[in-house]
């Protein structure tokens, strides 16, 4: 890398760049989607995106998730880029559906019914029905702590992040770092799943960045109650948060933040 | 929206969020992709995804385009979120390998053989061989330009930015915002390829945020010598500006910027 600076000689220096490689997630051996992640907690990654595409909501729901071949970039033989997840029963009936609703969307054509239909899933948990209460002096610590506890992004400035915060006691339950702001929270979300947590009730995650549609769906379909984010949510992330009983806050900076949605339960 | 500061009394208070709305691309009445994009620009966006999945290099490839039908979630009969793209001759002969990349990605289970390899596509434009010259005071003034261009920014604080330069000259050609870094970019490049412009020879593309390997795969399927973020590239995205002899820039800001492949054309 050449770092310049106007007026100054060019300077050669090593880099350090967040590392960004596909992940395809299979059911059975089955291709089910490719996403662009930081490797490290990719059956936390899996998971979590299994939860959002309401498939599992408990431990038992994946029986095992395994890296399987197919030689990578370079030509070695594991390039652990592809995850091969099995299912139990209960998750089985399911995917079912699911994957109607998949090939809806690669190959249905039928004008009016259209696969866009297929963007909103619903959620087995009661959002709206939390009567979970936090503290606006909890809030605005959160963004300190959400980047403290990032570790990656001091040496590369390239991370988004998610974490997960007891509503009450405040205390830091998991957090996530990902190149993309969905995985981040699909790690904490496939973490919780792991541990049995789901719904995650009296929780806030936390997110670096915006807040939009597919954020809070992904809170929504884990059950968590209240979303913070650093900088603004989308229209649509607005209309979804209102529709499910969340509580939406962005531009939560400093001492201050707007809150969009459910604000009954900022105390 | 409830406006919450630490002692103080909570204000409430109208707010304007960014708007974000499902968009379905048909292909002759065939769903290909939904995206989630700020609405506007809609056949420029469609058209720039042609052109990343290298389907459309020239303005004839997109023969028409149609907000198709579709009750949207009001009841309207027309949510202008469904767009129907009729190809011409050309890119008709392409869509087929490309339509068999999708269906291998929905469908194939073959280990070995992933679809991840159906994420990189190869350009029809030869960007090594582009020997533009750009200033690095011209770089610099680039991030400033980008932002006083955003005017939906301004009153959202919520949406990415693309815009494209001429790297001789400096001259603004084109500038497009999106809730998604990815649709900005779409949306540019979609203009030029409707002004019959490709290969965008002799271009700067500016970019909000950070450079990932989408943005600089889309780049180079446009034949954009120089890819210039205001933020970090991904590991990948710097080794795909590599292999393709793309000049990579992040961390654009103040008089400095990192200068990750071809240096040589920063003068």
């Amino acid at each position: 890398m050449t770092r310049r600076r106007l007026g100054s000689e060019p300077d050669r220096r090593p880099d350090l760049l967040a590392v960004e490689e596909p992940l395809e997630i299979r059911l059975s051996g089955k291709p089910l989607t490719v996403t662009m992640r930081t490797p490290g907690h990719d059956v936390e990654l899996a998971s979590g995106f299994l939860v959002s595409e309401g498939v599992v909501t408990r431990a038992e729901h994946v029986v095992a998730a395994i890296h399987c071949g197919g030689p990578g970039t370079g030509g070695e033989q594991n390039s652990y880029n592809v995850l091969d997840v099995a299912l139990g029963e209960g998750a089985a009936a399911v995917v079912t559906q699911a994957e109607r609703n998949y090939y809806t969307t690669s190959a249905c054509g039928v004008c009016g019914k259209t696969s866009i239909d297929a963007i909103e899933t619903s959620s087995s948990f009661d959002v709206a029905g939390d009567d979970v209460v936090v503290a606006a002096e909890l809030l605005v610590t959160l963004p300190d702590r959400l980047r403290t506890g990032q570790r990656v992004f001091d040496t590369t400035g390239g991370l988004h992040a998610a974490a997960l915060f007891d509503a009450a006691t405040g205390e830091l339950l998991v957090l996530r770092e990902d190149i993309g702001r969905h995985n981040a929270v699909d790690k904490v979300i496939g973490w919780a799943a792991m541990h049995d947590r789901l719904p995650l009730r009296g929780t806030v995650l936390q997110v670096s960045g915006r807040a939009g549609f597919e954020i809070v769906q992904k809170a929504v379909m884990a059950g968590i109650p209240t979303l913070a984010a650093v900088s603004a949510p989308s229209s649509l992330a607005a209309e979804l948060a209102a529709r499910s009983g969340l509580t939406l806050i962005g531009f939560l900076r400093g001492e201050s933040m707007n809150i969009y949605t459910r604000a009954d339960r900022v105390r």
